[in-house]
């Protein structure tokens, strides 16, 4: 499996005319390799020769071991002590990667992962280096995910689905965001996830209309409504999923915009299929919420795809054309912000399938009143 | 506070000849303006004009608002929306900090925080963008830490150490890595935390020779040495602690190795006084590990400098001879790894004071004997 990713990788470097491909320490490595860990301030980063060969992995030399034992392919090492640094790896992995003179080669890069630090490594090592952005490129292999991928992430949604309905009927006048953020926490836990897959909001009352709102000591009160946005990570992969709920009895406008974003994220979904664009499906959601006058308070895309990380392409958003393929997954996650009062985000886990798209997220979307 | 740590950012910016400082969401951010965020992939930078007068804020529309209410000093904010994208509020930020031509100039720049992105967008609005690494001079700035940074400090030791202390408690044979690093993790937030510092390890057995261990289904045995190594995060702060513990009896082997392990942190926390630099407290831990025969196996640094970050300056090893000042917060914590044996690592967090240095951490640090 992780072979044939790779010889992915290789072929669409050489129709892109690049010499290779530098991946840091990330999800695309996760994805290529199996090797998982986090960017930290030691030179790591791994060599993809678009001529063939073995990756040449530049690595901490304490990481060494886990990475060799927790690598699914073949690869070359090259591990620095602290006492040394790194410059004498990268440089015998350039050379083994591009051969001895790497001058003014051509290598893709993340442009949203690699740091400055790793990029002046490079530069040094390889004068002249010329850089692409490699994201569109990698975007492009992981978007369609696999049954195995599939499995892992329906895995997800259903572990944040039982920690949403653990924490939602745990609501009570007088608990604080914090609190019920706790709540979402622990609950992810302790139904099976390998963590949370970004930091839960819960936005209530006037702070449901900061989209990113982060958890504060506001106690809920009656008739707020509460944004809870959260998300499981299993087998390495994520699942995002927003409800908006009611402490007590909503005031009028609060259950008609509601009612609007409901009805977006209903057609957002109901236009997602193959060959629908992610532009097609924001134009789709966003109607409904423009046509009910509130078009100036849906202030973000409608979606963003999801997988090894919570935030991948495609983008659902205007000007996003490319036609979705089957096993593409993304969220579907209009919302209304009034500045000062209130918000509403309903947000589900989409997957186009052959003949249409299925919601992965199957918990409720109707208003619910808890607490009161 | 904030403004006054801006007028030193300022000052360093002048003596180094530097036009200005770009700076991503991140602890040096926080550190200077109370915002606090973490960077996605929407283009959020702050530039800080050297000439004086405020920072210049390029933020996605959707974090503004959030961003406007929690700064705690004066910014000029440019956002961007999803449809326009960041290029225009970028130009508009840059002509703002740096004047109408900012051709050539030179600006700081995070080496390990700033991303290809945000450079690459940089030199598309400034041509002929030098930089420089920005992290020395934000290092200088951070590594002594004020009263009230101290305070945050204490209170994140105060409670990991409660945390570690319940956890030790519930080991028994047979229990999972993964499942005891669940307990350290609820533990933190039950103990006041605001989350954990880094992902927990711990690491059993022959797994504990592996400093940076991925937590495993590993059943705890009799006879393991287990290291726990976490950190909570109390008022944007963090600590870090590392103990190894014995299920059941341990070797005669483990017990020498702790000993030494042990007597090496004592030689490390000796060593530290207001002077002395990273590469003698690391002299003097190493060489209590290698007069006793086990210095192959000691493979990384003694410590690392800690405060909004995990790891800051200073770094507590060899070839880093800058003396340390009072109020530099950093850890001492050898280990000494035996490849498919066992390994054990002791660590504390260490404050240089007026005249010597103090732990700030104070769980004992005599081998416990736990549920075997």
């Amino acid at each position: 499996m992780d072979q044939q990713r790779l010889e992915r990788v290789i072929q669409a470097l050489r129709s892109h005319r690049l010499d290779g491909l530098a991946l840091m320490p990330d999800a695309n490595l996760a994805y290529l390799s199996g090797l998982s860990f986090h960017p930290g301030k030691r030179l790591t980063l791994v060599l993809i020769p678009a001529a063939g060969g073995p990756p040449c992995c530049v690595i901490p030399a304490l990481e060494h071991g886990r990475a060799e034992a927790a690598a699914r392919i073949p690869m070359r090492y090259f591990a620095w002590g602290d006492a040394e640094g790194p410059t004498a790896a990268l440089a015998a992995a350039v050379a083994a990667a591009l051969g001895p003179d790497a001058r003014g080669r051509t290598l893709a890069v993340e442009h949203t992962a690699m740091r400055v630090m790793e990029l002046r490594a490079l530069e040094a090592a390889i004068p002249g280096l010329q850089t692409r952005d490699a994201t569109p490129l990698l975007a492009a292999l992981r978007m369609v995910k696999d049954a195995e991928e599939l499995a892992a992430i329906e895995r997800a949604v259903q572990i944040v689905e039982t920690a949403l309905q653990h924490t939602i009927a745990q609501i009570r006048v007088g608990m604080t965001e914090r609190a019920l953020s706790r709540i979402v926490s622990e609950a992810i836990i302790v139904a099976g996830g390998e963590g949370e897959s970004f930091e839960n909001i819960v936005a209530s009352g006037p702070n449901a209309a900061n989209p990113h709102h982060s958890n504060s000591e506001r106690a809920l009160q009656p008739g707020d409504l509460v944004i809870i946005d959260c998300g499981a990570r299993y087998g390495g992969y994520i699942s995002d999923i927003t409800r908006t709920v009611a402490v007590g009895e909503p005031g009028p406008e609060a259950r008609q915009i509601y009612d609007l974003v409901l009805r977006a994220n209903a057609a957002g979904r109901a236009a997602a299929r193959p060959g629908a664009s992610g532009a097609a499906i924001d134009a789709a959601a966003r109607a409904v919420i423009t046509q009910g006058g509130y078009g100036p308070y849906f202030i973000h895309r409608t979606g963003h795809g999801f997988g090894l990380e919570t935030h991948e392409p495609p983008n659902i958003v205007a000007g996003n054309d490319e036609p979705l393929r089957p096993g593409t997954t993304f969220t579907v996650e209009p919302g209304i912000y009034l500045p000062g009062v209130t918000g509403v985000r309903i947000e589900d886990d989409v997957v186009i399938t052959a003949d249409g798209a299925r919601s992965l997220t199957t918990f409720g979307r109707e208003l619910r009143i808890v607490g009161g």
